[in-house]
C-alpha cells in the first residue's frame, strides 16, 4: 500500500528493491566519461538492423534481456513491463518488446519515461498486482534526429542550447525484496508550460516542470536537498540545469551543481570534447545513466540516498510547427539503500 | 490490494466505482445510432480551434470537464489523470490536459488506451496511491487521417476493410465507493503479432490480441461468455469481430454476435448508411461508446455484468513504410454492478 504524503508524493510501504538493471549504449557513449560503466556498448549503432527505428527496438530489447540475465530471470518471471519511448506511436517499445510475451503497460512521458515507468511499476507492486516488474526506455540519435529535426544527411547546424539525443537504453527489474537499493517514494508530475517555444532549447522548457516536482517533494517530505547524497535530473543539460537552480532559489531551495546536484545530460558525454553543445538528451540518457552509473554506485554504497527526476518535453513536430509552446512534465523517484516503512 | 487470479488477471479487492463519465462527439457521431446517448455533440469538428490537432485536444479537455461536472467534482478532487491518444507524442492529451494541474500519467496503448487507462487508474486506487482518478482518451478523424493516411483534401479511396476514425472522446472518474458499477477485474494484454501488414485492415491485425486476452481472462476466472450480459470489444469492426469469434471457436469458446457479443466499432455508426465501411475505430470509438452507452445502461441496470476489451494496433506510418507487420494489444476490464471482495 502506497501512502500519500503531503499533497503530491507517495511513500512506498513495501521494500521495492531494484534487483537488476542494465545499460546499453553505442559509439558516442563508448567515447564518453561513463563508458566503463555500461553493460553493453555496440560501436555499430545499427545494432545489425536495416533501419534506425529497428536498431532502437533491438537496443531496447537487448537492455531488457541483459537486465533479466544479470538477475538470473527469464521473461516468464516478469509480470508486467512498463515501457515507452520518443518515436511516433512508441514503436521502439512495441516492436522491441513484442517477442517477450510479457503483459505490456505502454507509457508516454517523453524523456521522463524512465522515472514514470519505475513509478508505475512500483505502484503495481505496492498494490500486489505484480510480484516483479520491468521498466525500460530508449532513444536513438539517428531515429530521433530524422523524426524530430532533419534528415541525417542534411547536416543541420545546431545552436549552443541544443542537446544530443543519446543512443542508449536502460532497463530495471523491480520486486518486493529485502535487498537495497529500494524505490522509497514517487512524485508524479503535473504538466507545466511557461511558454517556451524554442525546440532547440528543451532544457529551458523542462526546467519549470523539474522545479515544480522537486519543490512539491521537498515540501511533502519536509526535507531539503541536503538530505540526499545526490540529486540527478534527467536531461536538462547545461542550460536547463542552471535554470532549475535559479527557479528553486526563488523558493529558497538551495540546489547547487557545486554540491550534490547534477544532470544526467551533463554526465553521459564530455561537453568539452564531444561536440554535444548543451549536453545529452533523450529517454535513453537518464535511463542509461541511472542503470550504468547511479544504481551501481548505490549498490557499492558510494551513494545511499538519491533523487532521480526525469523530465519530458511533451511536444511534437506538429505542435511546434503550429506555433505551440512546449509543455513538460517531471517525475521524481526517491531511491535509498535504507528501508523503514 | 489487487489479487492475481490465474496467470494474467487481477481481481480488485476494493469497490472501485465508476462515479462519473462523459462522452463527446462531433457531426458524424450525431448522425449515428448512439447520438442520443452522448453528453455533448458539436457539429463543428474544429471545436473552435484553428487546427485539427488543437480541436482534438480541446475535445478531450471538454470530455474531462464534463465528467467532472456531472460528478460535481473539480480538477482539485482528482489525484491522477491517466491519458493517451493516437497522435504522435500523444499531443491531444498533453496539450488538452496541460491546464488542469492534475498529476499526469501518460499512456500509450493506441486504441486500447481507454481500457489501459481504466486498468492503471484502478491499480492506483487499489494501492491507495490515489483516492480518485480520471481516465480519458480521444481520437479525431481529421487529425488521424492526415497523420496516418492521406491529406484530407486528397480524398483517397478506402477499401471495404477500412474503418472510420471516430471524432470522439470518453472520460471516466473512478474512486473507492460503494456505488455501482464497479471495476471488478483487469487483464492487461501482451503484444501479439500474427504478421498482418495491411494498414487498411486493423480489425484483422487486432483480433488475435483480443482473442488472447479474452481466452486468458476466461481461463483465469473459470468463466465463459455466458457469464456476462454483454461483451464489447473496442474497435475490431466488421472484419475483426468476425475473426475474433472464429479464433475463440478454436479454443471452444463460444462468442457470438447473435448472442451477447458486439464491437464498439459496429455500434457508433450505421454501417449501412454512414459510409464507414467496416465500422468505427480510433481511441475515441470505444471510449465514447463506453461512456455514452455501456456505462449508462449499467447505471440503469439494463446491463449488470460487462466485459470491455479495447484493442490497439501498435504500429506507426514509419513501421508500415518499412514493411513491418502490425503488433497489437488488448486490455480487458470487467465491470459489474455487484461487488463482493
Amino acid at each position: 500500500m502506497a501512502v500519500k504524503q503531503g499533497k503530491h508524493s507517495l511513500i512506498m510501504q513495501k521494500p521495492i528493491s531494484v534487483v537488476s538493471y542494465a545499460a546499453v549504449g553505442s559509439k558516442k557513449e563508448s567515447e564518453g566519461p561513463l563508458a566503463n560503466n555500461f553493460d553493453i556498448l555496440n560501436a555499430d549503432s545499427t545494432f545489425g538492423e536495416d533501419s534506425w527505428e529497428k536498431a532502437e527496438s533491438t537496443m531496447q530489447k537487448i537492455a531488457v534481456k541483459k537486465a533479466l540475465e544479470k538477475g538470473s530471470y527469464t521473461e516468464k518471471d516478469i509480470d508486467y513491463i512498463c515501457a515507452g519511448d520518443l518515436l511516433n506511436q512508441c514503436i521502439s517499445s512495441t516492436y522491441g518488446l513484442r517477442d517477450l510475451g510479457i503483459q505490456f503497460i505502454g507509457l508516454y512521458g517523453a524523456c521522463s519515461t524512465m522515472a514514470e515507468s519505475i513509478g508505475v511499476a512500483s505502484i503495481f507492486i505496492e498494490s500486489s498486482a505484480a510480484k516483479r516488474c520491468a521498466a525500460v526506455t530508449s532513444s536513438h540519435f539517428c531515429s530521433a534526429e530524422r523524426q524530430f529535426r532533419f534528415p541525417l544527411e542534411y547536416g543541420g547546424q545546431r545552436p549552443p542550447t541544443a542537446q544530443w539525443t543519446a543512443t542508449a537504453s536502460g532497463s530495471v527489474i523491480l520486486e518486493e525484496k529485502n535487498e537495497p537499493p529500494y524505490i522509497r517514494a514517487v512524485t508524479f508530475g503535473t504538466i507545466e508550460d511557461l511558454g517556451i517555444k524554442d525546440a532547440n532549447n528543451m532544457g529551458a522548457a523542462m526546467a519549470p516542470a523539474a522545479a515544480m516536482t522537486l519543490k512539491r517533494f521537498f515540501k511533502d517530505t519536509k526535507t531539503t536537498p541536503d538530505n540526499y547524497d545526490m540529486i540527478f535530473t534527467g536531461d536538462l543539460g547545461k542550460v536547463g540545469a542552471q535554470l532549475l537552480c535559479e527557479l528553486l532559489q526563488r523558493d529558497n531551495i538551495k540546489l547547487s551543481q557545486d554540491k550534490n546536484y547534477t544532470d544526467c545530460g551533463l554526465m553521459l558525454y564530455d561537453l568539452n570534447t564531444q561536440d554535444v553543445h548543451a549536453g545529452a538528451s533523450g529517454c535513453g540518457c537518464s535511463a542509461s545513466v541511472l542503470c550504468s552509473t547511479i544504481l551501481p554506485q548505490m549498490k557499492e554504497k558510494k551513494l545511499n540516498d538519491v533523487l532521480f527526476i526525469a523530465t519530458g518535453a511533451l511536444m511534437s513536430t506538429t505542435s511546434a510547427q503550429q506555433g505551440e509552446s512546449i509543455p513538460s512534465v517531471a517525475h521524481l523517484i526517491y531511491i535509498s539503500n535504507s528501508f523503514n516503512s
